[in-house]
């Protein structure tokens, strides 16, 4: 059937991710690999949360709910935004299957074949993926330590003949980063955003993850005329399992995208979303994200004590504040795709490749550590493996 | 932001569906709409599954999955559907969020914009909205009371200077008539499908909730060149709470498949894959699918007899041998969907006018009466309160 398939098909490339993620999995590897929390830090209670809304709620949980989620849902959700210092209510917030479905359908509503966007590289494996798949066009700003590059997207948009549909960040604890842009760069995206007309999407799947340093405000926070589109996500605060996020955004704009999640699945899973809720009722989000910020926290500590021990004159990195990853830069020139399957199936570690998040495949000498997933234990361990990985590079 | 969305907005209605469902959800109404299952019929086991799947193996549950699905998953529904004659195994077999995940997946592999596809009319309302989503050009053939009309198909397929990407056709209890295609006529679409070469996309969510008549094969169980994609859903056989579906095909098209969906909501809730296969490990899918039936024979049995109380020489229906649904075509002139707002707010009777299951908006002296969801002792009442409706028509 393949000279049936749509132009987007030859588009797409291998599935990298899932690749690798089945690589990984053995359990003689440690992994830096995928973005997955560590299961342990799962609370007990959700099995208790589950007994209650199948037996209270049996009715609602087992059924189709309404397209756009759940009102009290929606309103839970617009609850904690605004505890944030976001300006939303219940008619901004729409459901979504993971905030990745979030991307999916923003891409739905704005993005015709050969539309430009612009992202900063590095930027998320996923999104990248969800983008080639609309068929866009991509401008890449690079990041620096605080994040953005303001200044460069501002001659950007000053220059190009093109309006891009949307700028696409993440602000807080970057993926692939770990690194946070300055106040100073949110403010002039905003004011870039305003000048240009053209939306922000601020996606901010761990912004909430933050274990050590000062509370920054989310690009939404400081949005002055409602140019920013957020996306959320209940997979690092409370379970990826139960795949639940939720765009907030103008309501004329939300409309747009029901229609599209009626066309796409149509709801998202009513159980999870009644699970979700429960949990924030009883304060369980809040103590998730305690447990899992701690563990962070440790294993962040891990990761750059290992860092020094066996990187020291190798490489430079940065020091995650929150947030699951941090980025490794090579000094000496390696190619870390190409080191990546010897380095499992001989050095038996994992860890995503730098280039993996450039869309122009850029950034080879750099790798991802996520050291969200990887036992305390493993952690040094997994560090020397990686470092003799790169030996003779 | 209206000037930057994407031209497939312009082309994509209202939210008919959503706004239907708000409207009928008013406790005083007696609703035929939406296809909802009864709740009632529900297991209570659903909660000792959950617990069993959050005490064990909490640490799955509640985790990324992989990106086609859990292969135990995936070989418990290669395993049933083996079970109904259909061959297949594992690698067949890609987990959704729903069927009509699946068949958006299969959009996005088939579909560039002004694509010409083929289904029979009326067909289910969702595939529409998800059809013109994606900008494609729908080319109706006309169904009967035993189904698609095959002889007419097969004049356009001789005649049509397009190829069509696929012909979407519900063999089974359809939505929206409750029919099904014959056995001949099935045969008939094998042979045109691998004559013209163009794939048939079997929807079968309905299949198994037969009542009474005798077991058809499926349009997958005839294939003999590969040419069916299937979509089956744990929607009507076990929970749409869960949101959860599966489409079966070549492997090769699983593989492009899995990019998009990995693009898309990256994989199916973990947590209801957990509980669909456990509920299925101890039988309580057969136990459900058991209940559904008995409870549907019963109000299906009453719906037909109260339209022959109320619409005895008014309109003309079937008497499906399973499924959700019961086609009425009035006899008169009506216009079914300027009936339908007087119908809910005046009579209090929600039903789905049947010029929403047409592209072209035919059917208008049609409507969809679904019989599943309402209470035994209103679906008389709610009989009369529709004839009430259409009075003076």
């Amino acid at each position: 059937m393949e000279h049936l398939y749509a132009k987007r098909v030859q588009k797409s490339g291998n599935s990298d991710l899932a690749e690798l993620f089945k690589l990984s999995e053995q359990p003689d590897i440690i992994s830096f690999a995928g973005g997955f929390p560590d299961p342990r830090w799962f609370l007990d209670e959700i099995e208790e949360i589950a007994h209650q809304v199948l037996t209270d709620k049996k009715d609602i949980a087992l059924q189709y709910g309404p397209v756009p989620g759940f009102t009290h849902v929606r309103e839970f959700v617009a609850g904690r935004m605004q505890e944030q210092q976001m300006k939303v209510t219940m008619e901004n917030i729409l459901i979504t299957s993971g905030s990745l479905q979030g991307l999916d359908l923003i891409c739905r509503v704005f993005l015709d074949p050969g539309d430009l966007i612009v992202l900063e590289a590095p930027t998320y494996l996923g999104a990248i993926t969800t983008f080639v798949s609309y068929e866009a066009e991509i401008a890449s700003i690079p990041a620096d330590e605080d994040g953005l590059q303001v200044d460069q997207l501002e001659i950007f948009l000053k220059n190009t003949l093109r309006k891009p549909k949307f700028i696409y960040v993440i602000p807080t604890f970057q993926n692939p980063t770990g690194r946070v842009m300055s106040l100073e760069r949110r403010k002039k995206l905003i004011e870039l955003a305003n000048e240009y007309r053209v939306p922000v999407i601020d996606d901010n799947a761990y912004g909430e993850l933050r274990f050590s340093g000062e509370e920054i405000p989310s690009i939404k926070a400081l949005d002055t005329e409602n140019m920013v589109i957020y996306l959320g996500t209940f997979s690092k605060i409370f379970s990826p399992g139960v795949r639940l996020g939720w765009i907030a955004a103008d309501p004329k704009l939300i409309e747009k995208l029901i229609l599209f999640k009626q066309g796409s699945d149509q709801t998202s899973s009513s159980l999870s979303q009644l699970l979700a809720y429960e949990a924030g009722k009883r304060g369980l989000i809040e103590k998730q994200i305690a447990v899992t910020c701690a563990g962070l926290k440790q294993k962040r500590d891990l990761t750059i004590s290992a860092l020094q021990k066996y990187f020291k004159d190798r490489a430079t990195w940065n020091e995650p504040e929150g947030g699951y990853y941090v980025w490794v830069q090579l000094k000496d020139q390696v190619d870390t795709l190409k080191r990546l399957t010897p380095a499992v199936i001989n050095h038996k570690v994992a860890y995503v490749a730098g280039s993996s998040f450039y869309p122009d495949r850029r950034g080879e000498n750099c790798l991802r550590v996520c050291y969200s997933l990887a036992k305390e234990s493993d952690i040094d361990e997994g560090i020397r493996r990686l470092a003799q990985a790169f030996v003779n590079a």
